[in-house]
This record gives structure tokens, sequence and C-alpha cells, in this order.
């Protein structure tokens, strides 16, 4: 590849610049969708079977039911093959996870708008929670805290995690240093698609959860699409992406190394910059290059930029704004002089990163608010993972004799005109004298 | 039918009868799946053209790009039309719907946790809300308050109607009248699969929104299911339940009365009762074979009770709870002395329905809570529509450089142990002198 171009932005691109970048999300695919609807039914069908199966067929491990699940012994040995600087900052970031999301618990709440009427709506944990965990090279202990404390603060008393086996039936040791920090006691060792349908239907050895949440494979994107009603699920991630708001006060190296954090992800990861700065522009793509030179996954970041990546110059911050709010980004940072000004700007977003010091891997990591973040442009309707996710209301409604008297008419004419008898005689009943 | 019987609750059966309740909701389907594929494709590529030959081939209505939407006359006209008691009705359950649904209301939030950090919460409505209102024989002007309403109070801008057309290219006088009582102007004359597929996709006269809401027949609900992640949508509502939970205060005949507004609506609905007493139980029984008698709808209320029907006796009010706990049904009556004694016994329900005049027409349509409701279970991990699913957030973060550099080996020693250079990078650059 040779240099990014620095391109004023022409607003008639609109559409196809928006279409390109939300055609990334992960498509539908029949054939996977086949095969993992049939390894659904079977593990539906024939439980743990079917999973120690799949389990030794497709992560080469040999377990039993009673070696599914990882033992505290494993969870000791871990920890203690874990040094204590990553201990400790795992610990930090927990802690700060669990702080932020404090923040968004609710309250039940009732309210009596008249005398003999009470109306309100009762906040209820979800009973069990399932985490899924990728194994493998992609390992992620950020993933198995920001997953879990969410359900954790929101109170769900039992929280399951999934993550797939290694040939000789292991875990890394990261992912159960992680799952201890963030207070995960029942682990099991199953991945891909038979690990979605166990949690999702329940086995003699797992238990059938209310809500699987955390990333996976195409296989275990789909998995989680197809028992979705069954179980809800988080939404499906697609690839990353991170665009940059930067004006002439932006350091174009900072700019141009947040950008690589995301193109170093994989091919399909979005790195965009819009500058009102046509000196800055071509200062950040300079930048690129020298910097995507010294990178491990420098193929990769070179593939992500020439295909999804971008430095478009606007004359406006307003107009870099608008851009913002039609790509609807996972991650967008506010490189400016004066970030929080843009803010009211910003309508769709994952997560927004403000001034020249709050690089996008703060929130990966460690800031506290959650990184599972919306992508593909379903930040246009979706939020980052939180503790509302885990719980779900119910409705409470309480009339007195005297105020159902009252509504009564409006109620029963409003259920006569569509037509439901039942529904209005309901109220009629209990306006007889004789009876009520 | 004969009468209902009068069982001795038997917790062996637990498994079986939560399979058998959660087993309604509507199952995969794949030929309705390729038909309504088929549709969503069609109406992307050909926009305006394909949603009118749809049109014309399933509403057998002829319309064309201008007649597409109705009209103000429309409008007016429909007004006319509607005597002014349900007019008033209409606008009363309008207002009450309203006031609770602003309770739900959430604000933007932030915090300092240390000097240099700011941490929050940005909410902000979606942009465009698409709610489909089903036609023709099932035209519930009710359910178009229950949609529009938490979009409307969540402060969505641009809130877009969708409703078949009868034959004669009109709609409903009660469905406008209801769309006019809660503030929709923008109605566009489409149904079925095409207008979900123009909604997700938008074509010359239709927008493309961001989340679609609203009940609909086998064919809307699987092309909600297939649009969903391009846009959001409200969860796919199965058959209607209600489960009474009766001591030796409830009246029979109002207990009989509010299973058989549910059992009502269609053959697929379930109505059950759970009592202290056998001899509410029994009385139960004789009112149900009493007043269904009596209904328009008596084949297909009797189908329901039958199929899906109940009167089971458990020893306590705990156990009773613990059994609506296991089905988690869509309307939970608590027909007993102490009603809010119950209610923290209660884990899973849509809506709570407290003591012996709250029946459940009365959240239907009147009380103010919403009346989509979860279905088949699901009220295990999802909630009642609310105007929390017309808004979405993003996370804020910014750290000044201070801050950041007390972060920075934390963040580093994470990222590079997730073998993430780059995101390891972007935080070290910002700690050399000479750059930042």
């Amino acid at each position: 590849m040779s240099q990014l171009p620095v391109k004023r932005w022409d607003p008639s691109r609109r559409e196809i610049v928006i279409q390109e970048l939300r055609d990334r999300q992960a498509g539908y695919d029949r054939q996977t969708e086949a095969v993992v609807r049939e390894i659904i039914a079977t593990v539906k069908e024939k439980g743990d079977e079917a999973l120690l199966d799949y389990t030794a067929r497709f992560d080469r491990a040999s377990l039993t039911p009673e070696t599914l699940r990882v033992t505290e012994k494993e969870m000791e040995t871990a920890w203690r093959a874990v040094d204590e600087p990553y201990r400790q900052a795992l610990e930090n970031a927990c802690r700060q996870i669990t702080a932020f999301h404090q923040k968004q618990r609710q309250e039940s709440w009732f309210e009596n708008p008249q005398e003999g009427i009470w109306l309100g709506q009762k906040v209820t944990p979800l009973d069990v929670a399932g985490v899924y965990v990728p194994g493998g090279k992609a390992a992620y202990p950020s993933s198995v805290l920001m997953n879990v404390v969410p359900a954790r603060v929101a109170g769900v008393s039992r929280i399951v995690m999934a993550t797939p086996p290694g040939p000789d039936g292991t875990i890394a040791p990261v992912i159960l240093a992680a799952a201890r920090v963030a207070g995960v006691t029942e682990i099991y060792k199953m991945g891909g698609a038979q690990a979605v349908a166990a949690l999702a239907y329940g086995t003699a050895t797992i238990p059938r959860v209310d809500k699987i949440t955390g990333p996976g494979n195409q296989y275990v994107a789909m998995a989680k699409q197809l028992v979705y009603g069954q179980v809800d699920i988080d939404m499906i991630a697609g690839p990353s992406e991170i665009l940059v708001i930067a004006d002439e006060t932006a350091n174009a190296a900072f700019v141009a190394a947040d950008m690589l954090s995301q193109a170093e992800h994989d091919e399909m990861a979005s790195a965009v910059c819009i500058t009102t700065s046509q000196a800055l522009g071509e200062a950040v793509a300079q930048e690129l290059e020298k910097q995507v030179a010294q990178l491990d996954r420098e193929a990769i970041a070179r593939e992500s930029l020439e295909r999804f990546g971008g430095i478009w110059v606007t004359a406006t911050l307003a107009e870099a704004a608008a851009l913002a709010n039609d790509l609807a980004p996972e991650h967008l940072e506010l490189c400016v002089a004066n970030p929080f000004e843009l803010v009211p700007a910003i309508r769709h977003a994952g997560a927004i990163f403000l001034g020249h010091y709050s690089p996008e891997p703060l929130g990966d990591y460690l800031a506290g608010p959650n990184h599972v973040l919306p992508t593909g442009g379903t930040a246009r309707f979706a939020s980052p993972l939180t503790v509302e996710d885990f719980v779900k209301k119910s409705s409470l409604i309480y009339y007195s004799r005297e105020r159902l008297a009252e509504a009564a008419d409006d109620i029963m004419l409003l259920a006569e005109r569509e037509g439901f008898q039942a529904h209005k005689q309901a109220v009629a009943i209990r306006m007889k004298p004789e009876i009520g």
C-alpha cells in the first residue's frame, strides 16, 4: 500500500460510504447456518453425549461429564501461573469496570397517581447468565471482565462461563485468572455452537441459562442468532471500527496510533480520520505509514487501512460530526481542542473518547465503561453492554374497586370496539352489585 | 369440552408443563422463511415498485407512490367517523399511558471519579422509529397507543407507521383515530413482510427506520427476525397468556372472566389458575363453563382452555409463586387477600395485576403500563416495551495526560498479553516526553 490519500470529503458519496462500512457486518451464510442448526438439534436431543462428541471433534479434547467443569485446583494453578503485575492489572481493571457499571443499576419504583391506584415497575436480575469466552489464539481476559461484571452488578446469582479447551483439555491461565478476579466459579470447557446450544437448552451437566453474551467466531455468532428467543443474547458483533475527529490541535502520531489500534484487529476493521485540517490529515497519513511498518500485524493493518480506512477533510467540525453520525461508529475519538463542546452534536456512537489523552485502548481495558459496543452502524439503535442487559422488568398494576368503576366505561368501550367480548366482560362482571 | 378438571399440582410434572407452554411460542418455519426472504430481497432491490406490486397482490389494493401515504384529509375523515365517547376513551388511555412511560425516561449522566477523569453515559433517542399496525379483522387501536407512546416519550423525532390497506385502499378509521391521538402523522398504507422490508431498507417513498416494533402475522414476525441487525426490533410475540394465583378470598366469577379474556384471543392462548383453595378451584371451573358458553368466540376459548388451560391446587401461596416463576407468564394476577405481600416472591412475569379489582384488560387498555409484554416464558429475560427501547446509550471517556500516565502500565500490560501491539503503542506513544 502506498500512503493513505487525504481527500476532501465529498458529501455526494455519503450513501456509498455508509453502505460500504455497514456491509462489513457479518452477513448471512447459509452453509454455516446448516452446520450450526444440526449441532444445536443434536445437543438439544442428546445432551452431554453430543456436547462431548463435538468437543472431541472440533477442539480435539477428550472430556467426560466429570471433567467438563474447571476444578478449584485448576483455578488455583492458573492463578499461580500468572505473574503479580498482571493479576494486579486485572484487579485494577475489574475495580474500575465495577465502579462504572454500578452507576447503571436501576431501582424498582412505584407511584400512586390517585388514591386507590398503584402503578410500578419491578426490576429483577436474570436467574442465570451464560458468558461465552473464545479460546485459542483469541484468548481475551478483558472480555471476561467486560461480560461478567455487568451481570454481577445486576445481581445475577448464577453466572456460568463457557470457553473451549485446548487439545490437552486445559484453559489458558489468563482466562481463568480473569474469571477468578471477576468472581466466576462455574466454568465449563466447551466452545463453538455446541457450547451455545448447551447453554440454551441445558444438558445433564450444563445448566440452561437465560441469556448468552460474549464474542465468538462465525459458528458461535450463528448459534447465538438461532437460539435467540429460547434465550436472550447480546448483539452479534461485527468487525472493529474507529473514527477519529481531529482538528489542527491534534497530534498526528497519536491519531495514527489509535487508528492502527483498530486496524490491527482484522482485515475487515475500519479506521477513519475526519479532520478540519489538511495539514493534520497529511501528517496522519505519514505517521500511519511510519507506524504500520513497525507492527507484527503489519499485513492485517495495511489491508484494513487500504480497504476500509480513510482520511477525509471537512470544512467544519459540525460537518465532521454529521458524518460521524452517519457512520455511527463503534469507537469515536474527539481529538480536538474542546472535545466537550462537540459531544452534544454526536448522536450515534458506541463510545466517545474525549481529548488528546483518551486513546481507545484506555476504554478497551481500564477506564470502566464496557468495551462490548455496537458495530456496523448499529450504534444508531444499540448500546454498549450494560447492567440493564442482565435485568428485566415487570409492570405492577393495582386498582381499587372505586377506581376501576371510574375507568370501567372506557375500558369496556375500547375492548368492545376491538371485538374482545371476554375482555369487556372481565370488567363488567366486577361492576355487578350482586357479585362485586 | 367437559368442565376443566381441578388437579392437585404435581411438582414432578414441572418440566413437562413448562415445555408445553413454552413450545407454543412461534416456531421456525422454513417455508415462511423462504417466501419472506424473497420479498425482502425484492423490496431491497426494487423499492417502491416491489412494495406496490406486493400490496396489489396481497392486500388487493392499487396504490401509487403518491397514494402510499395517508393524507391529512383521510386523517380528518377518519376522526369524524369515530364517535365522541370512543375518541375520549382513546385520549384518556393515551394520557395515562404517557404519564406512566414518562417515569421510564433516563437521563444522561457523568461522574468525576478523580480529578482529570470524566466518565459518563449519554442517552440519545433513536432518529426514526417504525411502528407496524396490523389491519383487517385484527385492527387494534390500543396497539397504536402502546407502541407509539414510548417512542414519543423517548423523544424520537420521526415516528413512521405502517398498516395494510383494505382492497379499497383505505385504513380503518379507529386506527387513524388512535394514530392522531398518539400524535403520528406519517402513516403508510403497506403491510406484511413487504412493509417490514421497506422500513428496514427504505425506498424512494418510505424512510429507512432504526427500529421496527408492533405485532403482526407470521410473515411480519419472520420479516422482523430476518431484518434484525440491519434495524432493531422488539420481541417476537407469541400467543397470549394469563396465570391467576387465587386464594380462598378470590371471586370465582372474576377469575373465570379474566382467564377467558385471554382464552378468547386464540386457540394457542393459555389461561391457568393456581389456587390454594380446592373449593375456589372448583367454583372457577363451574364459572368457566357458565361464562364460556356466552361468548361469541366460544369455540376459540374452549379450545384454548382444553389445550393450554388448567386449574391446579397448591398447598401454599409460596408454592404457587414458585410455579408462576417457572412459567414466567405474560400476565400474572394475584387474586389474593394480600397481593402486595406476594410481589417479592414473583421473579418472572411481564405484568403483575394485584388484588380483586385489577383485571387484565385494565392493563391492556388504560392503566398506563405497556401491553406489549414478553410471552412463552421469555419474561425470564425480557421486559415490557419501555421508553428505554427507543433510546440508546454512548459511553463517554475523558482522561487527562496525568491520569493516563498513572494508568499506562496496566493498560499496556493488558494489551500486550492479548497480543495487541498497536493497542499498547497508542498508550506508549503518548508517554514519550518528546511527543506528548
